[in-house]
């Protein structure tokens, strides 16, 4: 079976110099699952309240996201606001409200249990492991993380990442966990915790992936109108994991495939709000954008 | 014959947190003219006080660059004090002491006046466009400029930009000399301006190269030790001119290939204080890195 994800589903409200949203679908979970579903068959393990409306989850089932393991209890879904300036990179938290999420524990359905390859998204990394102890023999374990568990619980995060193949982080995340302000360094002490693989997101910058003793530098595409980043890390996830469940080739050609598919997913998730520009994609959009990367990352031999 | 570079001699004295280099070499001019004397012959233009050491001179001419245009004045050469912290892409200036620099006419030697390249350092843009009046018919101009004159002879420099084919820009002087912060229409407008090629450069972040419709993204080598990195940009600007004018070939292909080239030189300069790094390279090395440059950016097609 496919991608196994855990992580939030939730609400943003989110102000850009270029318009605003209130109340769209977003959460980590969401983002990297409708990203993911254009490569491969993904499972999403989320908590949603009970206000959390009928016209979301359709959504979600017409990317043929399997939502077995989608709890709902009482209460309000997890709700998030933001607000970017002109330095899209930042985004300014301005009201959380975690709701039913503050007492999420993921509940893995049987038939996900003998997921190949599972995905942690930005939780509690208490949760993750005990995510990874309901999952019987995954092949690869990704994770994703932040700086509020990277300030508040180091220690389970530090035990977390023993179990990690792969780890997506921020650069300014990478260079709090590692205490490292060069990159190349940082990635060798994270490696050190355990993840074979560290991929450092760069927003506008691109993304840097140390695997082993290589790196691979993948440039974002330079665009005209980035309207909202929010859910971009995610988004380049999901296209990054999503293709390479569909391969099950974890070579490092197939890995660097993997995270410029990532990046074209990312990119068009930034031209609009929510998952609005991601929500109705065709394959072969996502083909010729994999093509524009081509075209914008190419030099010849001297 | 080869290039023309006008510009600055200097002496730096620069604090990193990895050590400090006290009245070093330095100067765009400087670092500009050895980088490009790995490709090319290279023709200097620029000022020094008396109190500038034959030494300096000496290894000048080891690197067969043509001083002819260097004159020698009463006074102090230019001295720049600066300071970086963790954060290396910033440069904290502590003091700047034109000294002989402040009255620089730059004086082309007849022999030059044929110039088919010509790089026009940051300096006045009033003295830019003298220069362009001294030499006859260059078959390309490129120029580099900074926020002192964004803000400070925006007129002139404006009118500078129509005389310049290629601009070598920061990201930050990109913006505000635009008035845009996002980097695509940054390049466009600043392309209305005149020149045809803008060189968007971005530290640790690689360069952006807009030429016509095309964009080109070249990394920056993730370097582990980063020592210094005053002159970097002056370095690439210097490889990548110094690549041009041996080729004499403006295609986007070979373009790009400068592009490489001038980071390549640039990757080198910063894991060294001063000119100490790029003062005796072997070319195979220069070989070597370009290829390394190629792996880390290698991706292939879907």
């Amino acid at each position: 079976m496919g991608l196994l994800v855990v992580g939030s589903v939730a609400f943003d409200s989110v102000e850009t110099p270029f318009g605003k949203a209130e109340d769209a679908l977003g959460g980590s979970a969401t983002f990297f699952s409708t990203s993911a579903s254009y490569f491969t068959d993904v499972s999403l393990v989320a908590v949603v309240g009970d206000d959390f409306p009928e016209k979301h989850i359709n959504f979600l089932k017409t990317r043929k996201i399997d939502l077995k393991g989608l709890q709902r209890t009482e209460g309000k879904t997890f709700r998030w606001k933001g607000k970017y300036g002109y330095d899209l990179n930042e985004a300014h938290t301005l009201s959380t409200e975690l709701n039913v999420f503050e007492s999420f524990k993921p509940k893995i359905p049987a038939e996900y249990k003998d997921a190949e390859v599972v995905f942690l998204a930005n939780i509690d990394p208490d949760l993750q492991r005990d995510v990874l102890g309901q999952v019987k023999k995954p092949k690869i374990v990704a994770a994703d993380t932040m700086n509020f568990w990277i300030e508040g619980k180091r220690d389970s995060l530090i035990k977390t990442l023993k179990l990690v193949d792969i780890l997506l982080i921020n650069d300014s995340e990478a260079r709090q966990l590692s205490g490292e302000p060069n990159l190349v360094k940082a990635a060798r002490k994270i490696a050190a915790y355990g993840p074979k693989t560290i991929v450092i997101k760069r927003g506008e910058h691109g993304v840097l992936m140390f695997h082993k003793e290589s790196v691979f530098s993948a440039p974002a595409m330079p665009l005209e109108d980035v309207f909202d980043p929010t859910g971009a890390g995610d988004t380049f996830g999901g296209g990054f994991m999503g293709y390479l469940s569909s391969v099950m080739d974890w070579s490092e050609n197939n890995m660097r495939k993997a995270i410029i598919m990532g990046s074209v997913m990312a990119s068009f998730n930034v031209e609009d709000f929510s998952l609005n520009r991601i929500k109705n994609l065709e394959y072969s959009e996502i083909e010729a954008r994999y093509r524009e990367f081509k075209k914008l990352a190419h030099f010849e031999d001297i």
